[in-house]
């Protein structure tokens, strides 16, 4: 007899993993670019996302709970490509007046992945009757598109000025 | 002497290599989705974004032409992560009812990407007095952003529906 095909419970488990590796990813390349910006209050907001992130990864520890399965990472490609290019840009923009608005830029693909995830995640949640899930889930959301908000404003506000400023 | 630090000239040539080289490898992935999809409106959906996603290079091409650089491709991490974690829900959920809402959360993932970066690229070009570019990337990115509200639309009104229905 064939397998039974996997369904949305699954599909949605498994998205939980993802995203919860990547949220675990995020967490420690943060400080890497909190320490790497050159402009203050691009520091304190990569700060800042540093403590929303670990709330964010206690509330995927919360909704793995209400499905009834132990908390896990599940390898997730994305993210390791999105975090590379960051990389990337604090090596070759090293001692450049353009290398905040890479770190923004980078930081801003970081968030929209998430923002693609967790509204996928958010759906799938109501969708399966989990509504205390899918209100975690939307908390979340809400504070990635937060985040993005806060960053197009550094950007369109500091960062970009700075950037075409001459090398010091 | 040391070499002179990249301006921000430069990180937008480089980030429009980046999303060059990432239009190229979507435009690819869009058939095999278009195929994989068991939704005949998610079909629709996807060969509209491929013809689409041929205007976007053309446009591109433009942008390239604009700057006098040639149009050219950059290995984006990125990109390659989030296909590869599409063409893994292709082969994991084949044959599952749960196999549209996969390829919709795959395509978003894809499109906050693209609207991650055609959101920096735009901005850059308006601080560099790139007028011109600025309104092609603005175009692009408003047809980005159209159709992740599509595809959200179809997951809400059918796939997730055929997601949960017992497997044929």
């Amino acid at each position: 007899m064939a397998k039974e095909p996997k369904q949305l419970d699954e599909l949605f488990h498994d998205t939980l993993k993802d995203i919860y590796y990547a949220e675990k990813k995020i967490l420690s390349a943060l400080p890497k670019m909190a320490k790497a910006a050159q402009n203050e209050e691009l520091t304190a907001a990569f700060e800042k996302h540093q403590a929303e992130t670990e709330g964010q990864i206690a509330r995927l520890e919360q909704v793995f709970e209400l499905i009834e399965q132990k908390p896990q990472g599940k390898k997730c490609a994305a993210i390791e490509g999105i975090l590379e290019e960051g990389q990337e840009i604090i090596k070759e923009y090293k001692g450049s007046p353009a290398l905040d608005a890479g770190l923004v830029s980078s930081a801003q693909a970081v968030e929209h992945y998430e923002i693609a995830r967790y509204g996928t995640l958010r759906t799938w949640a109501e969708e399966l009757g989990l509504g205390d899930a899918a209100k975690l889930l939307q908390e979340t959301l809400d504070e990635e598109e937060a985040t993005d908000q806060a960053l197009t404003e550094i950007a369109e506000s500091v960062v970009n000025q700075e950037a075409q400023s001459e090398a010091a």
